[in-house]
Protein backbone atom coordinates (compact mmCIF):
# COMPACT_ATOMS: atom_id res chain seq x y z
CA UNK A 1 0.00 0.00 0.00
CA UNK A 2 0.90 3.39 -0.59
CA UNK A 3 -0.08 6.02 1.79
CA UNK A 4 -0.93 9.55 0.32
CA UNK A 5 -1.44 13.13 1.66
CA UNK A 6 -3.95 15.12 -0.27
CA UNK A 7 -4.42 18.90 0.44
CA UNK A 8 -8.28 20.08 -0.16
CA UNK A 9 -9.72 23.09 -0.43
CA UNK A 10 -13.86 23.56 -0.88
CA UNK A 11 -16.43 25.95 -0.32
CA UNK A 12 -18.46 24.44 2.38
CA UNK A 13 -22.03 26.39 1.53
CA UNK A 14 -23.75 23.62 -0.23
CA UNK A 15 -22.28 20.48 2.30
CA UNK A 16 -23.49 19.62 5.77
CA UNK A 17 -20.00 19.86 6.49
CA UNK A 18 -17.13 17.04 5.83
CA UNK A 19 -17.51 14.21 7.51
CA UNK A 20 -20.37 11.19 5.81
CA UNK A 21 -23.87 11.50 6.75
CA UNK A 22 -26.93 9.32 5.29
CA UNK A 23 -28.86 11.61 2.72
CA UNK A 24 -26.82 14.67 3.09
CA UNK A 25 -24.24 16.30 0.52
CA UNK A 26 -20.66 16.02 2.38
CA UNK A 27 -17.43 17.02 1.10
CA UNK A 28 -15.95 13.48 2.59
CA UNK A 29 -19.06 12.01 0.33
CA UNK A 30 -17.70 14.02 -2.52
CA UNK A 31 -13.71 13.01 -2.29
CA UNK A 32 -15.05 9.32 -1.94
CA UNK A 33 -17.05 9.39 -4.89
CA UNK A 34 -14.59 10.86 -6.69
CA UNK A 35 -11.59 8.48 -5.57
CA UNK A 36 -13.84 5.55 -6.78
CA UNK A 37 -14.42 7.24 -10.00
CA UNK A 38 -10.58 7.41 -10.49
CA UNK A 39 -8.71 4.32 -8.52
CA UNK A 40 -12.00 2.26 -8.64
CA UNK A 41 -11.58 1.87 -4.62
CA UNK A 42 -13.52 2.48 -1.80
CA UNK A 43 -10.88 4.22 0.50
CA UNK A 44 -11.20 4.85 3.56
CA UNK A 45 -10.46 9.24 3.32
CA UNK A 46 -9.31 10.67 6.82
CA UNK A 47 -9.59 14.32 7.70
CA UNK A 48 -7.73 16.27 10.15
CA UNK A 49 -10.54 17.19 11.51
CA UNK A 50 -14.54 17.48 10.95
CA UNK A 51 -15.45 21.04 9.73
CA UNK A 52 -19.24 21.75 9.93
CA UNK A 53 -22.01 22.78 7.62
CA UNK A 54 -21.28 25.70 5.99
CA UNK A 55 -17.50 25.92 7.46
CA UNK A 56 -14.85 26.12 4.22
CA UNK A 57 -11.09 25.08 3.91
CA UNK A 58 -8.34 26.03 1.56
CA UNK A 59 -6.02 23.63 3.65
CA UNK A 60 -7.53 20.50 4.63
CA UNK A 61 -5.17 17.61 4.77
CA UNK A 62 -6.55 14.40 3.91
CA UNK A 63 -4.84 10.79 4.36
CA UNK A 64 -5.79 7.92 2.64
CA UNK A 65 -3.88 4.45 1.57
CA UNK A 66 -4.25 2.93 -1.52
CA UNK A 67 -3.01 0.12 -4.26
CA UNK A 68 -3.10 2.66 -7.24
CA UNK A 69 -0.19 3.15 -8.89
CA UNK A 70 -0.92 6.89 -10.71
CA UNK A 71 1.41 9.66 -10.33
CA UNK A 72 0.72 12.46 -7.85
CA UNK A 73 -0.04 15.09 -10.61
CA UNK A 74 -2.02 12.68 -12.47
CA UNK A 75 -4.23 11.92 -9.38
CA UNK A 76 -4.67 15.27 -8.22
CA UNK A 77 -6.05 16.11 -11.95
CA UNK A 78 -7.92 13.06 -12.09
CA UNK A 79 -9.88 13.90 -9.13
CA UNK A 80 -10.56 17.33 -9.69
CA UNK A 81 -11.85 16.29 -13.31
CA UNK A 82 -14.50 14.14 -11.03
CA UNK A 83 -15.51 16.81 -8.04
CA UNK A 84 -17.94 19.45 -8.22
CA UNK A 85 -16.50 22.72 -8.37
CA UNK A 86 -16.95 23.66 -5.34
CA UNK A 87 -13.93 21.01 -4.12
CA UNK A 88 -10.80 20.98 -5.20
CA UNK A 89 -7.48 18.96 -4.62
CA UNK A 90 -4.72 21.30 -4.42
CA UNK A 91 -1.84 18.87 -4.06
CA UNK A 92 -1.79 15.22 -3.29
CA UNK A 93 2.26 14.04 -2.13
CA UNK A 94 3.53 10.89 0.14
CA UNK A 95 3.05 10.62 3.48
CA UNK A 96 4.56 8.20 5.90
CA UNK A 97 3.73 4.78 6.02
CA UNK A 98 0.18 4.55 8.81
CA UNK A 99 -0.08 8.54 8.68
CA UNK A 100 -3.22 9.46 9.92
CA UNK A 101 -4.91 12.94 9.02
CA UNK A 102 -6.10 13.26 12.70
CA UNK A 103 -3.96 11.85 15.08
CA UNK A 104 -0.90 13.41 13.11
CA UNK A 105 -1.53 17.15 13.26
CA UNK A 106 1.01 19.44 15.11
CA UNK A 107 -1.40 22.46 14.63
CA UNK A 108 -3.93 24.47 12.90
CA UNK A 109 -4.72 27.42 11.57
CA UNK A 110 -7.96 29.08 11.14
CA UNK A 111 -9.34 31.98 10.28
CA UNK A 112 -12.50 33.69 10.58
CA UNK A 113 -13.48 35.97 7.99
CA UNK A 114 -15.61 39.01 8.78
CA UNK A 115 -16.38 41.91 6.20
CA UNK A 116 -17.61 45.17 8.46
CA UNK A 117 -19.25 48.29 5.83
CA UNK A 118 -22.44 49.29 6.09
CA UNK A 119 -22.96 47.58 2.38
CA UNK A 120 -23.53 43.99 2.46
CA UNK A 121 -20.43 41.98 0.35
CA UNK A 122 -20.80 40.90 -2.87
CA UNK A 123 -18.24 38.75 -4.35
CA UNK A 124 -17.46 37.38 -0.44
CA UNK A 125 -21.13 36.82 0.41
CA UNK A 126 -20.56 33.02 0.78
CA UNK A 127 -17.31 33.84 2.65
CA UNK A 128 -17.50 36.82 5.32
CA UNK A 129 -19.75 37.90 8.07
CA UNK A 130 -21.66 40.86 7.63
CA UNK A 131 -21.44 43.49 10.22
CA UNK A 132 -22.22 47.03 9.51
CA UNK A 133 -21.16 48.92 12.96
CA UNK A 134 -18.00 49.92 12.78
CA UNK A 135 -15.50 47.28 14.71
CA UNK A 136 -12.42 48.59 17.27
CA UNK A 137 -9.95 46.25 15.43
CA UNK A 138 -7.01 47.50 18.01
CA UNK A 139 -9.90 46.49 20.73
CA UNK A 140 -10.37 43.12 19.47
CA UNK A 141 -6.80 42.59 18.68
CA UNK A 142 -5.83 43.62 22.28
CA UNK A 143 -8.58 40.93 23.25
CA UNK A 144 -6.83 38.47 21.19
CA UNK A 145 -3.51 38.01 22.52
CA UNK A 146 -4.65 37.23 25.70
CA UNK A 147 -6.01 33.50 24.11
CA UNK A 148 -2.08 32.97 23.45
CA UNK A 149 -0.27 30.92 25.38
CA UNK A 150 -1.75 27.15 27.11
CA UNK A 151 -5.44 27.80 28.58
CA UNK A 152 -7.85 26.23 29.50
CA UNK A 153 -10.76 26.80 26.77
CA UNK A 154 -13.89 25.42 28.01
CA UNK A 155 -15.32 28.30 27.97
CA UNK A 156 -14.88 28.09 24.13
CA UNK A 157 -16.12 24.53 23.88
CA UNK A 158 -20.22 23.68 22.58
CA UNK A 159 -21.36 21.99 25.04
CA UNK A 160 -21.92 18.16 24.37
CA UNK A 161 -18.95 16.92 23.21
CA UNK A 162 -16.79 14.70 25.04
CA UNK A 163 -13.07 15.82 25.07
CA UNK A 164 -10.61 14.35 28.48
CA UNK A 165 -9.32 17.81 28.64
CA UNK A 166 -10.00 21.23 27.40
CA UNK A 167 -6.80 22.69 27.60
CA UNK A 168 -5.38 23.73 24.55
CA UNK A 169 -1.93 25.77 23.72
CA UNK A 170 -2.72 28.73 20.97
CA UNK A 171 0.13 30.40 19.52
CA UNK A 172 -1.21 33.01 17.26
CA UNK A 173 -4.12 35.03 17.96
CA UNK A 174 -4.24 37.58 15.44
CA UNK A 175 -7.25 40.17 14.07
CA UNK A 176 -5.81 42.31 10.73
CA UNK A 177 -7.79 44.87 8.85
CA UNK A 178 -7.19 44.78 5.15
CA UNK A 179 -9.68 45.34 1.66
CA UNK A 180 -9.41 48.27 -0.44
CA UNK A 181 -12.18 50.10 2.36
CA UNK A 182 -10.51 48.44 5.43
CA UNK A 183 -13.76 46.13 5.09
CA UNK A 184 -12.24 42.98 5.97
CA UNK A 185 -11.69 42.19 9.00
CA UNK A 186 -9.54 38.37 9.00
CA UNK A 187 -9.57 36.61 12.60
CA UNK A 188 -6.23 34.07 12.78
CA UNK A 189 -6.00 31.75 15.02
CA UNK A 190 -3.39 29.19 15.25
CA UNK A 191 -3.05 26.29 18.01
CA UNK A 192 -1.93 22.61 18.82
CA UNK A 193 -5.53 21.66 18.94
CA UNK A 194 -9.31 23.14 19.07
CA UNK A 195 -12.41 22.25 20.60
CA UNK A 196 -16.01 22.09 19.27
CA UNK A 197 -17.26 25.49 17.79
CA UNK A 198 -13.84 27.00 19.61
CA UNK A 199 -13.26 29.21 16.87
CA UNK A 200 -16.49 30.64 15.97
CA UNK A 201 -17.03 30.85 19.98
CA UNK A 202 -13.74 33.08 19.99
CA UNK A 203 -14.95 35.30 16.84
CA UNK A 204 -18.15 35.80 18.33
CA UNK A 205 -16.06 37.39 21.75
CA UNK A 206 -13.92 39.15 19.87
CA UNK A 207 -16.57 40.58 18.01
CA UNK A 208 -18.37 41.53 21.21
CA UNK A 209 -15.18 43.87 22.05
CA UNK A 210 -15.14 45.09 18.53
CA UNK A 211 -17.93 46.78 18.94
CA UNK A 212 -17.88 47.96 22.05
CA UNK A 213 -20.15 45.92 24.30
CA UNK A 214 -16.84 44.97 25.98
CA UNK A 215 -13.57 45.59 27.00
CA UNK A 216 -10.21 43.33 25.85
CA UNK A 217 -9.63 42.59 29.75
CA UNK A 218 -13.17 40.75 29.84
CA UNK A 219 -11.52 38.28 27.80
CA UNK A 220 -9.50 37.04 30.97
CA UNK A 221 -12.89 36.94 32.76
CA UNK A 222 -14.04 35.04 29.93
CA UNK A 223 -11.15 32.59 30.47
CA UNK A 224 -11.04 31.97 33.79
CA UNK A 225 -14.66 31.65 33.54
CA UNK A 226 -14.36 27.53 32.25
CA UNK A 227 -17.92 28.29 31.73
CA UNK A 228 -19.46 28.64 28.05
CA UNK A 229 -22.14 30.87 29.66
CA UNK A 230 -19.34 33.24 30.42
CA UNK A 231 -18.29 33.87 26.15
CA UNK A 232 -19.96 35.88 23.25
CA UNK A 233 -22.09 33.85 20.89
CA UNK A 234 -20.58 31.79 18.19
CA UNK A 235 -20.12 33.85 15.01
CA UNK A 236 -21.82 31.95 12.28
CA UNK A 237 -20.59 29.18 10.47
CA UNK A 238 -20.08 30.95 6.43
CA UNK A 239 -17.36 33.22 7.71
CA UNK A 240 -14.61 30.38 9.45
CA UNK A 241 -12.18 28.86 6.71
CA UNK A 242 -9.62 26.32 7.69
CA UNK A 243 -6.37 27.47 6.53
CA UNK A 244 -3.72 25.07 7.24
CA UNK A 245 -2.88 21.92 8.85
CA UNK A 246 0.94 21.41 9.89
CA UNK A 247 2.27 17.93 10.62
CA UNK A 248 5.66 16.81 11.62
CA UNK A 249 8.15 16.42 8.48
CA UNK B 1 -37.75 65.58 -10.02
CA UNK B 2 -34.61 64.54 -8.12
CA UNK B 3 -31.88 63.29 -10.22
CA UNK B 4 -29.27 60.44 -8.57
CA UNK B 5 -26.69 58.29 -9.29
CA UNK B 6 -26.40 54.93 -7.90
CA UNK B 7 -23.30 52.88 -7.57
CA UNK B 8 -24.44 49.06 -8.35
CA UNK B 9 -22.40 45.65 -7.60
CA UNK B 10 -23.20 42.91 -8.99
CA UNK B 11 -21.97 39.20 -9.90
CA UNK B 12 -23.19 38.66 -13.21
CA UNK B 13 -23.16 34.56 -13.18
CA UNK B 14 -26.84 34.34 -13.00
CA UNK B 15 -27.73 37.07 -15.15
CA UNK B 16 -28.47 37.53 -19.14
CA UNK B 17 -26.42 41.26 -18.73
CA UNK B 18 -27.16 44.35 -17.28
CA UNK B 19 -30.24 45.31 -20.27
CA UNK B 20 -33.33 44.00 -19.50
CA UNK B 21 -34.89 41.38 -21.81
CA UNK B 22 -38.34 39.68 -22.38
CA UNK B 23 -37.75 36.87 -20.04
CA UNK B 24 -34.64 36.73 -19.17
CA UNK B 25 -33.26 37.70 -15.69
CA UNK B 26 -31.18 40.77 -16.01
CA UNK B 27 -29.89 43.34 -13.94
CA UNK B 28 -31.60 45.98 -14.80
CA UNK B 29 -34.97 43.94 -14.23
CA UNK B 30 -34.32 42.80 -10.69
CA UNK B 31 -32.82 46.74 -9.95
CA UNK B 32 -36.24 47.92 -11.15
CA UNK B 33 -38.33 45.76 -9.13
CA UNK B 34 -36.81 46.71 -6.36
CA UNK B 35 -37.10 50.58 -7.29
CA UNK B 36 -40.61 49.80 -7.85
CA UNK B 37 -41.16 48.51 -4.38
CA UNK B 38 -39.13 50.98 -2.33
CA UNK B 39 -40.64 54.16 -4.11
CA UNK B 40 -43.70 52.95 -6.13
CA UNK B 41 -42.22 54.09 -9.47
CA UNK B 42 -41.65 52.67 -12.98
CA UNK B 43 -38.39 54.63 -13.08
CA UNK B 44 -35.90 54.43 -16.38
CA UNK B 45 -32.80 53.22 -14.75
CA UNK B 46 -29.62 54.64 -17.26
CA UNK B 47 -26.36 52.64 -16.57
CA UNK B 48 -23.14 53.63 -17.89
CA UNK B 49 -23.04 50.67 -20.30
CA UNK B 50 -24.57 47.17 -20.92
CA UNK B 51 -22.76 44.55 -19.65
CA UNK B 52 -22.75 41.16 -21.72
CA UNK B 53 -24.23 37.84 -19.91
CA UNK B 54 -21.93 36.88 -17.47
CA UNK B 55 -20.04 40.54 -16.98
CA UNK B 56 -19.29 41.37 -13.34
CA UNK B 57 -19.71 45.14 -11.91
CA UNK B 58 -18.17 46.60 -8.86
CA UNK B 59 -18.89 50.12 -10.11
CA UNK B 60 -21.72 49.86 -12.55
CA UNK B 61 -22.83 53.60 -12.52
CA UNK B 62 -26.64 54.17 -12.89
CA UNK B 63 -29.13 57.08 -13.05
CA UNK B 64 -32.36 58.26 -12.14
CA UNK B 65 -34.88 60.91 -12.06
CA UNK B 66 -37.38 60.65 -9.04
CA UNK B 67 -40.17 62.09 -6.93
CA UNK B 68 -39.23 60.28 -3.97
CA UNK B 69 -38.24 61.86 -0.80
CA UNK B 70 -36.35 59.12 0.73
CA UNK B 71 -33.10 59.92 1.64
CA UNK B 72 -29.94 58.53 0.13
CA UNK B 73 -28.77 56.32 2.80
CA UNK B 74 -32.55 55.08 3.72
CA UNK B 75 -33.00 54.37 -0.56
CA UNK B 76 -29.79 52.35 -0.53
CA UNK B 77 -30.50 50.46 2.56
CA UNK B 78 -34.24 49.76 1.28
CA UNK B 79 -33.19 48.90 -2.03
CA UNK B 80 -30.68 46.15 -0.74
CA UNK B 81 -32.90 44.54 1.35
CA UNK B 82 -35.35 44.27 -2.00
CA UNK B 83 -32.39 42.87 -3.97
CA UNK B 84 -30.79 39.28 -4.17
CA UNK B 85 -28.07 38.85 -2.97
CA UNK B 86 -25.64 39.22 -6.02
CA UNK B 87 -26.56 42.48 -6.83
CA UNK B 88 -25.84 45.37 -4.11
CA UNK B 89 -25.90 49.11 -4.41
CA UNK B 90 -23.72 50.52 -2.65
CA UNK B 91 -23.78 54.29 -3.32
CA UNK B 92 -26.60 56.67 -3.61
CA UNK B 93 -25.50 60.48 -3.98
CA UNK B 94 -27.54 63.46 -5.82
CA UNK B 95 -26.46 63.63 -9.47
CA UNK B 96 -26.72 66.97 -11.44
CA UNK B 97 -30.44 67.86 -13.38
CA UNK B 98 -30.39 65.10 -16.93
CA UNK B 99 -27.99 63.69 -15.79
CA UNK B 100 -27.52 60.82 -17.85
CA UNK B 101 -25.15 57.86 -17.02
CA UNK B 102 -24.06 56.28 -20.73
CA UNK B 103 -23.27 59.90 -22.10
CA UNK B 104 -22.11 61.87 -19.46
CA UNK B 105 -19.44 59.36 -18.32
CA UNK B 106 -15.66 60.97 -18.85
CA UNK B 107 -13.78 57.40 -18.69
CA UNK B 108 -14.20 53.57 -17.34
CA UNK B 109 -12.21 51.08 -15.92
CA UNK B 110 -12.06 47.58 -16.75
CA UNK B 111 -10.52 44.74 -14.85
CA UNK B 112 -9.97 41.02 -16.68
CA UNK B 113 -9.32 38.91 -14.22
CA UNK B 114 -7.28 35.42 -14.83
CA UNK B 115 -6.38 32.27 -12.43
CA UNK B 116 -3.02 31.05 -12.95
CA UNK B 117 -1.88 27.62 -11.29
CA UNK B 118 -2.68 24.21 -12.69
CA UNK B 119 -5.07 23.98 -9.84
CA UNK B 120 -8.44 25.21 -10.89
CA UNK B 121 -9.53 28.27 -8.74
CA UNK B 122 -12.25 27.41 -5.60
CA UNK B 123 -13.10 30.91 -4.33
CA UNK B 124 -13.04 32.61 -7.45
CA UNK B 125 -14.15 29.95 -9.39
CA UNK B 126 -16.87 32.49 -10.85
CA UNK B 127 -14.89 35.87 -11.43
CA UNK B 128 -11.88 34.09 -13.20
CA UNK B 129 -10.30 32.79 -16.30
CA UNK B 130 -8.71 29.47 -14.89
CA UNK B 131 -5.21 29.15 -17.23
CA UNK B 132 -3.04 26.28 -16.29
CA UNK B 133 -0.40 26.68 -18.21
CA UNK B 134 2.44 29.81 -16.56
CA UNK B 135 1.54 33.06 -18.46
CA UNK B 136 5.27 35.74 -18.88
CA UNK B 137 3.18 38.35 -17.29
CA UNK B 138 6.25 40.48 -18.38
CA UNK B 139 5.51 40.22 -21.80
CA UNK B 140 1.95 40.57 -21.56
CA UNK B 141 2.89 44.02 -19.40
CA UNK B 142 4.91 45.03 -22.33
CA UNK B 143 2.45 43.75 -24.86
CA UNK B 144 -0.43 45.53 -23.27
CA UNK B 145 2.25 49.26 -23.00
CA UNK B 146 1.59 49.31 -26.56
CA UNK B 147 -2.76 49.89 -26.29
CA UNK B 148 -1.92 53.05 -24.72
CA UNK B 149 -2.79 56.17 -26.29
CA UNK B 150 -4.95 56.99 -28.93
CA UNK B 151 -5.99 54.34 -31.45
CA UNK B 152 -8.21 52.78 -33.74
CA UNK B 153 -9.36 49.89 -31.94
CA UNK B 154 -11.40 48.10 -35.06
CA UNK B 155 -9.44 44.64 -34.09
CA UNK B 156 -10.94 44.79 -30.74
CA UNK B 157 -14.30 44.91 -31.77
CA UNK B 158 -16.78 42.31 -32.16
CA UNK B 159 -18.59 42.58 -35.97
CA UNK B 160 -21.98 43.75 -36.19
CA UNK B 161 -21.77 46.87 -33.74
CA UNK B 162 -22.50 49.75 -35.16
CA UNK B 163 -20.22 52.73 -33.96
CA UNK B 164 -19.51 56.14 -36.27
CA UNK B 165 -15.72 55.69 -34.92
CA UNK B 166 -13.56 52.65 -33.77
CA UNK B 167 -10.77 55.40 -32.25
CA UNK B 168 -10.48 55.75 -28.72
CA UNK B 169 -8.32 56.85 -25.69
CA UNK B 170 -6.60 54.29 -23.43
CA UNK B 171 -5.23 56.16 -20.29
CA UNK B 172 -3.93 53.32 -19.45
CA UNK B 173 -3.38 49.17 -19.49
CA UNK B 174 -1.45 47.26 -17.26
CA UNK B 175 -0.85 43.67 -15.91
CA UNK B 176 -0.26 42.71 -12.72
CA UNK B 177 0.66 39.57 -10.90
CA UNK B 178 -1.03 39.04 -7.39
CA UNK B 179 -2.27 36.31 -4.86
CA UNK B 180 -0.19 34.51 -2.12
CA UNK B 181 1.39 32.72 -5.01
CA UNK B 182 1.24 34.82 -7.79
CA UNK B 183 -1.69 32.89 -9.46
CA UNK B 184 -3.81 36.16 -9.89
CA UNK B 185 -2.97 37.93 -13.17
CA UNK B 186 -5.32 40.93 -13.74
CA UNK B 187 -5.37 43.09 -16.44
CA UNK B 188 -6.37 46.62 -15.98
CA UNK B 189 -7.59 48.75 -19.05
CA UNK B 190 -8.57 52.28 -18.44
CA UNK B 191 -10.31 54.14 -21.46
CA UNK B 192 -12.40 57.33 -22.44
CA UNK B 193 -14.93 54.80 -24.18
CA UNK B 194 -14.71 50.99 -25.42
CA UNK B 195 -16.02 49.09 -28.41
CA UNK B 196 -17.90 46.02 -28.03
CA UNK B 197 -16.36 43.05 -26.23
CA UNK B 198 -13.22 44.92 -26.78
CA UNK B 199 -11.92 44.77 -23.29
CA UNK B 200 -12.35 40.40 -23.71
CA UNK B 201 -10.50 40.80 -27.44
CA UNK B 202 -7.75 42.49 -25.67
CA UNK B 203 -7.18 40.04 -22.95
CA UNK B 204 -7.58 37.07 -24.99
CA UNK B 205 -5.17 38.43 -27.10
CA UNK B 206 -2.57 39.33 -24.04
CA UNK B 207 -2.97 35.81 -23.05
CA UNK B 208 -2.07 34.58 -26.58
CA UNK B 209 1.30 36.96 -25.77
CA UNK B 210 1.53 35.29 -22.03
CA UNK B 211 1.76 32.03 -22.66
CA UNK B 212 4.92 32.43 -25.97
CA UNK B 213 2.30 32.13 -29.08
CA UNK B 214 2.84 35.47 -29.82
CA UNK B 215 5.63 38.05 -28.97
CA UNK B 216 4.59 41.71 -27.63
CA UNK B 217 5.19 43.47 -30.59
CA UNK B 218 2.62 41.88 -31.78
CA UNK B 219 0.12 44.33 -30.17
CA UNK B 220 1.52 46.61 -32.91
CA UNK B 221 0.77 44.88 -35.78
CA UNK B 222 -2.88 43.49 -34.26
CA UNK B 223 -3.99 47.70 -33.91
CA UNK B 224 -2.28 48.72 -37.32
CA UNK B 225 -4.94 45.92 -39.10
CA UNK B 226 -8.08 47.34 -37.89
CA UNK B 227 -9.58 43.53 -38.06
CA UNK B 228 -11.17 41.81 -35.96
CA UNK B 229 -9.47 38.27 -37.16
CA UNK B 230 -5.99 40.10 -36.75
CA UNK B 231 -6.18 39.63 -32.73
CA UNK B 232 -6.63 36.83 -30.41
CA UNK B 233 -10.28 35.23 -29.42
CA UNK B 234 -12.31 37.01 -26.94
CA UNK B 235 -11.40 35.74 -23.15
CA UNK B 236 -14.89 34.45 -21.51
CA UNK B 237 -17.31 36.90 -19.64
CA UNK B 238 -16.41 35.35 -16.57
CA UNK B 239 -13.12 37.32 -15.63
CA UNK B 240 -14.43 40.45 -16.81
CA UNK B 241 -15.27 43.42 -14.07
CA UNK B 242 -16.22 46.89 -14.48
CA UNK B 243 -14.78 48.78 -11.97
CA UNK B 244 -15.49 51.87 -12.26
CA UNK B 245 -16.75 54.89 -13.93
CA UNK B 246 -15.63 58.95 -13.96
CA UNK B 247 -18.36 61.43 -14.44
CA UNK B 248 -16.99 65.05 -14.41
CA UNK B 249 -17.69 66.75 -10.91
Amino acid sequence: MRWLKLTVAYDGTAYAGWQFQPNEPTVQAALADAWRAITAEDATLTASGRTDAGVHAVGQVVGVSTASQLPHERLRQGLNAKLPDDIVVTEVVDAPAGFHATHDSLRKLYRYQIHNSRVRPLMDRRYRWHLPQTLDVAAMQAAAAHLVGRHDFASFETTGSERSSTVRTIIRATVEQGGSGGEQVDIEVEGDGFLYNMVRGIAGTLVEVGRGARQPDWMLEVLAARDRRAAGPNAPALGLVLVQVVYAE
